[in-house]
């Protein structure tokens, strides 16, 4: 187990480790009073796994407990669903005192980070990510959101949790496709910041050691949230492979996952920007079985990446690696982004 | 003109005086970049009295505008609104560096400071509260929130302006029930916070001194806010009235507004619990022409007041005056509550 402490307005543990679900009553002692209530926020792919041992050891603890499960999917991730759990907590008449917990992937950290950050102008969560992708990513950094019609991620706070537990256990459980999602992410944080892990990914493949390199991601990842909370300068390099890949989802309507979008995303910025590392990135993506190209134009794509909420004015800051572990903010004029996204499709 | 900064977690400007709507353009230029996008969120009320005014200012100043009227009133603030609005800032295209504007009364306040604190993570946004109740008690302070069915402000956030302009002449088009509304809660500063200002009241009736009385109770605001920022303690004194003023409001389905909600809580919370200041409250609301009791049963404005969110477990912060300037939090459990109620009706 490894216990990581994120400083940012708020600091908090990140645990990393097996088993850590049955023990979670323990763990909430150190953040909520034993006799709050804690509110549960889950999907309908994660609760029928996990909602009986997470239930039992709370009650162990001392706990209420009452659960709002949604749809899983990132359609899911939307105003009305916002809503319905706002709705829920008053019902349960969850005060300020009380506790929320995210049980979940992305789609449900980034949702229940979100209800805390704004039911009764903010109470404390939980993040439990039960994906490789939100552990190394979306669960530690407190951006939180749910999308708009016109975009992904359009309306959200910054709000830290108050802390985050990765039970490694949970990884047995999820179908390939989604585990590889997250594994376009870690490979991320090589290419942007860590030839270490970066090599040791290209070595092992898709059985690479999880607790180093989800430690590791988590250690980068904290490093760049202390820098800059708020999302306005350094924090920017986690977007590698963003800005066109959420115009890849966006696009196939949410049926190409976060992932494999992010894949794709980063060959396109790297065959365009960075000729030197395009072919050992396409051969790591290639063998985690992560896709590098697409069937859309750079038209389509380039509309997408506008509505992208990274713009500040006429200008979307693209990430561009220079060398494996080493990347650059370039600051591209919207005109000048369709012919980069064309030399790199 | 008077001009208060207000330090909070973001220090800020509230002016005072006649005349700002005509030079809009150039307050902004202080806040703003001049060639950045300002989007204006008003009312139906509102926006056909000084949407010209504000929108010739602002051209004349190099502003690019947009703006999003919705139907007036309490029933608006809701997360309908809510996402119309943050769909409108999408479709639009403002971005991080653009600035919205809130015109109107409270109801446009909060939720378009609500908005601006979600819509990408946070933008900037200016206060113009058109109402005397706006520009004394929610355009200062950057509480922000809309409603659920359960209750008032139940889901919002903690969201200082970066400026405040209340223009004194946009106090002549007020009908006179909610140029009252807003008496309501400055006879309250009076009680809670300054004997000199519910004497100057009391000898003058609706005839007070606007900029004297807007600029004190500002500044009483001001102090509040810079001791407690986010609610948790000195903050509370301000909820003289509404705890049960807000059930009032909602029993009645939002016809009873909040002005005369918050008089007769006042009334009820001083009869009950401290009887050498009700009669002195009393003869003040009614020259004020405000209401100071009610039809709503004890059982009835009991089970609202529970819905407010301002319960910590089992117990209700209410507060009680001792004399007039002066107050005192008195948490009271909800058991009691009913009893506390039955004695003010």
């Amino acid at each position: 187990m490894k216990t990581i402490q994120v400083n940012a307005s708020r600091s908090y543990d990140v645990i990393i480790g097996n088993e850590l679900l049955q023990n979670l009553g323990n763990f909430l002692l150190s953040v909520c009073k034993r006799k709050c209530k804690v509110a549960i926020v889950s999907d309908s792919n994660v609760w029928p796994l996990y909602g009986n041992t997470v239930e039992k050891s709370l009650a162990d603890s001392g706990f209420q407990v009452v659960n709002f499960v949604f749809q899983a999917g990132e359609s899911s991730k939307n105003a009305n669903t916002y809503f319905e759990i706002q709705n829920f907590l008053a019902e349960n008449r969850i005060t300020r005192s009380d506790l929320l917990i995210a049980l979940g992937g992305g789609v449900v950290g980034d949702m229940t980070g979100f209800v805390a950050a704004t039911y009764l102008r903010g109470v404390s969560y939980v993040q439990i990510p039960t994906t490789l992708l939100a552990m190394v990513d979306s669960s530690v950094g407190g951006k939180t959101a749910i999308n708009l019609p016109a975009g992904k991620n359009l309306v959200g706070a910054f709000n830290q949790p108050a802390l985050v537990l990765c039970d490694l256990d949970a990884l047995s459980t999820l179908p390939d496709s989604i585990f590889r999602d997250g594994c376009a992410e870690i490979i991320k944080y090589g290419v942007i910041y860590d030839a270490d892990l970066f090599a040791h990914l290209a070595e092992q493949g898709l059985v690479f050691d999880r607790e180093y390199v989800i430690a590791r991601c988590v250690e980068l990842k904290k490093k760049v949230v202390a820098e800059d909370e708020f999302d306005t300068g350094a924090r920017q390099m986690l977007n590698f492979g963003h800005t066109i890949g959420h115009g890849i989802e966006a696009q196939s309507e949410f049926a190409i996952s976060h992932g494999q979008a992010v894949a794709i995303g980063m060959a396109i910025v790297a065959k365009a920007g960075c000729r030197e590392i395009y072919d050992r990135l396409i051969s790591v993506l290639k063998k985690f079985g992560l896709p590098t190209t697409t069937e859309f134009t750079a038209e389509q794509l380039y509309k997408s990446a506008l509505s992208d909420k990274k713009r500040a004015g006429g200008t979307v800051n693209l990430i561009v690696p220079t060398t494996i572990g080493n990347c650059a903010i370039v600051p591209t004029n919207v005109l000048e982004l369709k012919s980069f996204i064309e030399e790199g499709l």
